[in-house]
């Protein structure tokens, strides 16, 4: 089995993706990575990797690609220049079907508008969407949908992130009834943008049609709730509060250590505190910790979070094999098919 | 000096109001407050105020009003039903000058709805906005806007929100020169919605007309990063931040308790976590301990957040006291006549 990797784009440079990459080949015996980037760059970084990594250096295959994408690319800059450049290699490994699945942690936009290019869309979804799984209450996730990939999305776009979102919970999670929810500004039917008003009209009228729940309006405290297991919205709404949870989060963690700081000796303060919020912020860090899947898409990409470091990135290969696993986009596909019957 | 303070609609009932508002009057020794509400109940409840909160009492005065607007009323049912309500009385005490502001605890739909028609809105705003300081880095705070009362908001009146946003960090916080930005998906000229990419190209426009940095964009984590005093974005995405922030303020603080009680013994976690723990939670919750402001209308109305103790209402009231002492809907009226000339 073979993974496409876009070594380019990522704020740690280089060095954490292929670490990271190594680290899935060490506990994935059997799956090989391909490296798109510049050749000599990529060896040099394999060359200095340490022990238990550089043992798996022979399943990590190296395809030069000495341009690359900046980090701050747009969508049309991506469009026009894109095609040789490392993403544009990785994303058309997938495309080929000479990888089942590709990783990269650029420019979000130029990995929108290049993979819905260079990989295709499923019939009948005309736009990928971004989602991530965001830590709830009790140890649950709810699926957040779309993250930035469309704006001023109108309300047959909001049933389709409903459907595709669902389709993840079930197939990758095994939630056998996942609990979906429309993100509005209040649970009343006559609050809300017209899109939003509409598309939950559309939702209940397919009630019983779909292997999924509408529970109608959530609020934006709902996501951590535990009690949804997708909620959707217009990606700039859903951007916003991802960006907004990432922000609040590190803020939040910095506060209880300081605050911790303040009262303890520095000694105990170390030992009781530190490792405690060290663990938390890792838990509730949610795209830098499991990568960002892009949906609707006729094979499989994740976005691994910019900052990630090794480990995030290696989480964004981890999903993406979960959703190789699954087989997700043939499944997204026999419901639309379905659907449209 | 007089507030009107309209007692039904929290979440708590009118015993967390009344004693709020009594612990505003025993601070401010020349303040009488207009407590509208069903007579009886609200007179049980004065009779019931311990000391030294039923020291004030004959500075709450009862007006009384037997009807009110429930928690869930919307727009259209409060302004066919709302005149006679305690909601409405207090808009009126407002809107005739025998109140200097006013305060509830209701239905954030309805308080927009009638105050717009019983208060009036300042000459060239069309729309209430709502705002409240959102905790920052470095002790600091954010003024994020709009938080609900308006959906779909085309790009003038995003550019009215800034302008609202600055003369309240300017007038109530001392802010010599607010520094203003965008919430968008990016901080790239080309992302984001029309209205968003208008709104900014107005805002350079006006460079150098208004008393405040226009910083262009900002992301979601923006808000928590105090180096931006306002920032300006549309209703429905406003709230789905605020509300996501609050419920994962809320879940965090809740994991951070269990992560200590797990690794330390109950005594200590007690001594140690819990009165840091107990303050944070207070500092960062906003709405709760802040009240939301309408801005741009003719006088001065406070949204204490529904689910306020008495605490929490008499922050509210602190607000509306500091917007009294700047006088803001005047200020904020000298920005719009200076502006239009």
């Amino acid at each position: 089995m073979r993974l496409a990797i876009d070594v380019m784009g990522g704020d740690q440079g280089p060095q954490a993706i292929i670490a990271g990459s190594a680290r899935a080949a060490v506990e994935h015996p059997h799956l090989e990575l391909i490296l798109f980037g510049p050749h000599q760059q990529i060896a040099a970084e394999l060359s200095r990797l340490p022990q238990p990594l550089a043992a798996a250096t022979s399943r990590l295959v190296v395809r030069d690609a000495p341009d690359s994408v900046a980090s701050s690319a747009t969508a049309a800059w991506a469009l026009r220049n894109g095609q040789a450049t490392s993403m544009g290699h990785m994303l058309r490994s997938v495309a080929q079907g000479e990888a089942v699945a590709g990783v990269s942690a650029g420019s979000t936009a130029a990995l929108v508008a290049l993979a819905r290019r260079e990989v295709g869309m499923i019939e009948g979804i005309s736009r990928p969407a971004i989602s991530t799984a965001i830590p709830a209450r009790r140890g649950s996730r709810c699926y957040l949908l779309d993250l930035g990939a469309n704006v001023d999305s109108p309300a047959h776009r909001l049933v389709d992130f409903a459907l595709m979102g669902a389709a993840m919970a079930q197939c990758v999670d095994g939630t056998v009834q996942p609990r979906v929810a429309l993100l509005n500004v209040g649970a009343e039917a006559t609050k809300g943008s017209a899109s939003v008003r509409e598309a939950d009209r559309l939702l209940r009228q397919r009630a019983g049609r779909d292997a999924f729940v509408y529970h109608g309006y959530a609020e934006g405290g709902d996501v951590f709730k535990g009690q949804l297991d997708v909620v959707v919205c217009d990606g700039f709404v859903g951007n916003a509060v991802l960006k907004a949870s990432e922000g609040l989060t590190s803020m939040l963690v910095e506060r209880v250590q300081m605050a911790f700081e303040s009262r303890l000796s520095g000694r105990l303060a170390s030992l009781l505190a530190k490792p405690v919020l060290k663990r938390l912020k890792q838990e509730l860090d949610p795209v830098r910790y499991n990568g960002a899947s892009l949906l609707g898409l006729r094979g499989i990409v994740v976005k691994s979070h910019g900052g990630a470091h090794a480990d995030g990135f290696y989480y964004a290969i981890h999903r993406a094999l979960q959703e190789v696993e699954h087989d997700l986009p043939a499944r997204i596909a026999g419901r639309w098919q379905a659907s449209s019957l």
